[in-house]
């Protein structure tokens, strides 16, 4: 068949727009109806060629949400009408990570993944010419109608709004799953949240929902403060006004009992590696846990001196929040529906696919939270 | 009074055996008989110059048994007689660290303690000419008596041998504690151990203790392997034989169902900054936690790429073994009296007081696991 897709022809270009051919669903796949998808900064960053593994031409997106219409031989979980959100980290349930209980980092198809292929190592989409077109991160949600292999799709309740929903695809469940699965927050404590975008606010919104008491936020952008503080942010540092960050936020969180200080827990969502060190250095002596959620640029390293693990502090990171997508993303479905969670207000622009270049350069200045393209 | 002891006049000097003048114990402070001292790493840290923060003259040593022999007003913990391990990780059970639940890091006399003094900020040793002579750790058990504050000795059990407890004052504990407080392994887990000196045996005999099924040691010294597969390695590599210790761990970690391969759990026990970074990468993506014990030279930092931390791995560290003295010593020395742990053979050598400076030559020779002076 034959579908409407944004493609990546080449690094460093806009996206563009036209028809493609889609095979149809083999053994194990299944064939979804994107409704909306958002635009997130992985996308911008294997766009902008920054992204070493990225490979072109191909269908970029992975925060969408949409229907299922057809299935192939041997589908069970899914069958069509069915409303899907699809996963760039598949939940197997039968490799070794997904059984270890330890991690959500599946690793059924990852190597055909990561070489922008369906798990028997072909891709469903090409050009009209013929020339083979590669899926990302196995959802390729730019394209109107994708592909996708039954475990990378979570079923969700069928009256969410697919437009709010997409981005629990990625943003939402990074951000929330950090919180709870990764950090695993408990009510009274004091965090920090380094970078107030996309991610930065689900961080937030997810302590919030854990009960942290204290919510401090980071960013270098002061227009970033009134969003953060509608999602729950209760401390607002800019560094440009403060001589030492780490410092401030030692400072800021001791008591008149504690008058070490620092963070009970730290979320790095700049993908700076100065920041992520600073992150770190800002927790607490003795319990302080930092998360690493930001994707750093090719090559650049963390450091520290050991003395900061030594004393007590534990450095982490997180890839989709360490959410299970089947299991845990109908969940976070529900807590949006039944209000336990905010989605609207970071959704602030909508777009339709031919307009999906406006969405990387309201990204690139600052002004959006998340762009999300209608079908 | 006076007492003999071995002070440290001047970095990089051989101890000098002398009589001092010891102040009896003040308010919470008790005097104790040392019986037997380890001589362990930091104490060579510290007398090579190596530590910025050592300071001199002062009585190093903080691995010893003894025997209270007088006690200060208001002491109510312990009374003469008592057989105690000097902690220089005091548990006051009263500071926020210690009310945390989450640290060993009593901080109730950190800032004296760091100063070579009593929490009082006077020291109770001194030359015969007057000149003050500092503690060091809060312990100087390389003073036949010291003064220690009640919350900095731990009371144990009668019939335990001074020679062989003097040791779980620091090498047992941390490496045991390691294992069983810090990284927490589990019953069949997989665990790398790098440099197999007095810390490393110990956190092998942890790891046998724990349960763990493959037990790797990594030594530059091939010499290490028969006393360290006494204490439970099932695999040993020396880096020197190998094109990259790191592929070596994920090889011999894979298993015909787990083709990703790494060790569920790695220590440093080097204070090497390169074997950090190796310990934490040759850990399992999704799970792997590495837990760095040595201290590093001074002004040196660990570093590797945050997609390590983002993939699954964890980067911790430990002080003490993560236990509190005065309540977890005292089972560590019950576990050594019911033989669920082994110190003896670790042990190799007994000195006298006089002839303390051999054993740091011994050290400096690699041909001691511990020397221990019996006063
Ligand atoms: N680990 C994962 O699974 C995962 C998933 C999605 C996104 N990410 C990553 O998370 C990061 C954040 O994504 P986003 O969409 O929120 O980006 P964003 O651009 O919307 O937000 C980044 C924020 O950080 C602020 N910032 C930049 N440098 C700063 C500094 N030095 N100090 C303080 N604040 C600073 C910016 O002003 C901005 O507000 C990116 O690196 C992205 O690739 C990771
Ligand atoms: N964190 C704590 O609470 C704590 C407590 C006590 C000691 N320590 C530290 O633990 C470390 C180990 O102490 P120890 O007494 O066992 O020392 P040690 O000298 O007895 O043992 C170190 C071992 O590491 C080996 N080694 C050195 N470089 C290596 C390399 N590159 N690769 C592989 N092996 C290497 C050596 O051959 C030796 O066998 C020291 O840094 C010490 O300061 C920490
Ligand atoms: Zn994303
Ligand atoms: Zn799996
Ligand atoms: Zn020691
Ligand atoms: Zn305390």
């Amino acid at each position: 068949m034959r579908t409407r897709a944004a493609v990546a022809l080449e690094a460093g270009k806009p996206l563009e727009v036209m028809e493609v051919n889609l095979e149809g669903p083999k053994a194990g796949e299944v064939m979804i109806e994107i409704k909306a998808t958002g635009i997130c900064h992985t996308d911008e960053f294997t766009l902008s060629g920054a992204d070493p593994e990225g490979i072109f031409p191909s269908i970029l997106g992975h925060e969408g949400a949409g229907v299922v219409v057809e299935v192939g031989p041997g589908v069970t979980s899914v069958k069509p009408g069915d409303h899907v959100i699809p996963l760039y980290t598949p939940e197997c349930r039968q490799c070794p990570s997904c059984l270890s209980r330890k991690t959500n980092l599946c690793t059924a198809i990852r190597a055909t993944q990561g070489q922008g292929l369906m798990p028997d190592g072909t891709s469903r989409f090409s050009m009209l010419d013929g020339t083979p077109i590669y899926h990302y991160m196995g959802c390729s949600t730019f394209s109107n109608y994708t592909v996708l292999p039954e475990i990378a799709v979570a079923k969700v309740r069928e009256d969410a709004p697919f437009d709010k929903i997409c981005y629990i695809g990625c943003g939402v469940t990074t951000g929330i799953g950090a919180v709870i699965n990764t950090a695993k927050v408990e009510i009274g404590a004091k965090a920090v949240v380094f970078g107030l975008g996309g991610i930065g606010l689900n961080v937030i919104q997810g302590l919030r929902l854990a009960g942290a008491d204290m919510i401090i936020g980071v960013d270098l952008n002061d227009d970033k403060k009134p969003m953060a503080e509608r999602f729950g942010m209760t401390h607002f540092i800019n560094p440009k006004n403060c001589e030492n960050v780490v410092q401030e936020i030692v400072n800021v969180t001791k008591t008149p009992f504690d008058q070490i200080g620092g963070a009970d827990y730290s979320f790095d969502c700049t993908g700076n590696v100065k920041v992520m060190r600073d992150a770190l250095e800002c927790t607490h002596r003795g319990w302080g846990v930092s998360v690493v959620i930001g994707v750093a640029p090719a090559g650049a390293e963390i450091s520290t001196r050991p003395f900061q693990l030594v004393t007590g502090r534990v450095w982490k990171g997180t890839a989709f929040g360490g959410a299970r997508g089947r299991t845990d993303v109908p969940q976070i479905v529900d807590w949006y529906m039944e209000g336990k969670i905010e989605i609207d207000p970071m959704i602030t622009h909508t777009l339709t696919l031919d307009e999906i270049n406006k969405g990387f350069d309201l990204m690139h200045r600052g002004e959006s939270i998340r762009s999300v393209v209608l079908y």
